[in-house]
């Protein structure tokens, strides 16, 4: 597919059995974009995506307004959800770097991003993710052309609500500066089946916690002796885990 | 050395030939942050560094005013130059991204962040590096414990500023969207010696830029199919070295 614009267009709002030479109706924030800012008109193409593998590449037919765009398919593709990858469960921090996170969660991959809240948490997460977030989501998806967005959750009642959880996926780690330096984080050993990764809040996390956790099947990692900050350690093991999945499909290609 | 709130003593103000039982000063804003904020008083004891491989570990002897304090040493060390590691040459932006990757540079142990006026940089770097960035490395030392902190510098004269520098590197890279998929970035190329790794401004480089670094003796390498951002981009590479020169050293351990 070339390099266009591209545009959101929610999951429910693509037909079911959509084909080429089929219309759907673009509205919205999202029409307003195209019509205001990029000047959009009969005639121009322009990709729709919906951050859960549906994407197509589609050409303007007529404006309605200032807010509404009817839309004939031309490509249409659907990807897959990925086998694998990194849901990192975020021990909660009232902090602005958290959608420098969302942002970067997007480019590099992650299936997931939970939050939680940790023994030395500031406040608590919300009962539900927040419409700002997957906002960020989408925004950055539109930068770097992902096709999947990572999952956002919010999961209540600490150490114990990660345990409940736990069994939904294959490799569970919790990163934690008093893990043995042996125990150093492999993203080769997450290379296959769902990973849940554990990050603590600002502070790290209380020893009761990683034992706790290691009790649930989290097994202790380490990104070795230097104390990073939380937002910097989600992000080391994203990268290392999106690299290491280049560097396989290259060798498999 | 134990975990002491961190303070930044520049190198000149270091008596060349301290031994533990001598005294030094600590003025400005350093001196009264220790006093002001944290509410210091003779007895206590505190971490001075200098970041360029001098830190030691120091008791308030007297307070002279609101910033000034004479510390006795106590314990010190001096930490090699590292044999290598990543200097990154940035494509110049106008971004607040900027302190966010200066921060995250420290806690990943880049030895240096140049930066440099590429085609499609918007506007141009500073003739010398404005003293808010160094501030900003200092602070994220003071977090991390980092002894080293990168090196700071501009490049003036676009790529052939690139080729002038780059015969003072062992391995020279440029990211680049157009590599060939086979010319995967490999942390394990930049294990010995110093590496020089050169990221294009936001909008990436030009195919031209790419060609006349090329002509300098840069290797082209690359990301992944994704664009990146060139922080996130930038990031990476550091993730990916930071990461392998750990398990190296693990490994000789």
């Amino acid at each position: 597919m070339p390099r266009l614009n591209s545009f959101h267009l929610p999951t429910q709002d693509w037909p079911a059995d959509l084909r080429a030479g089929d219309h759907v109706t673009l509205a919205g924030a999202e029409a307003r974009h195209l019509l205001s800012v990029l000047r959009g008109k009969p005639g121009d193409e322009i990709r729709l995506f919906d951050g859960a593998g549906r994407e197509g590449q589609f050409v303007v037919q007529s404006v309605q307004g200032k807010a509404s765009v009817a839309l004939e398919a031309l490509l249409l593709s659907q990807t897959p959800r990925p086998a694998g990858g990194i849901t990192l469960a975020i021990g909660w921090n009232k902090s602005s770097r958290r959608d420098w996170l969302l942002e970067k969660a997007v480019e590099l991959g992650a299936t997931g991003l939970l939050f939680w809240r940790a023994s030395r948490s500031q406040g608590e997460p919300p009962a539900e993710p927040k419409p700002t977030w997957s906002e960020k989501l989408i925004q950055s998806a539109k930068q770097c052309g992902a096709i999947w967005l990572p999952e956002l959750g919010c999961i209540p009642s600490g150490c114990q609500g990660l345990a409940l959880i736990a069994t939904n996926y294959d490799n569970r780690y919790v990163l934690w500066e008093g893990a043995a330096p042996s125990r150093l984080f492999k993203p080769e050993e997450l290379a296959v089946g769902r990973s849940l990764v554990v990050v603590g809040p600002e502070g790290g996390l209380e020893s009761a916690e990683a034992e706790a956790l290691a009790l649930a099947g989290f097994q202790h990692t380490s990104l070795g002796p230097r104390p990073l900050r939380w937002e910097t350690a989600a992000l080391h093991c994203l990268c290392l885990g999106y690299h290491h999945t280049l560097l396989t499909q290259r060798e498999q290609a």
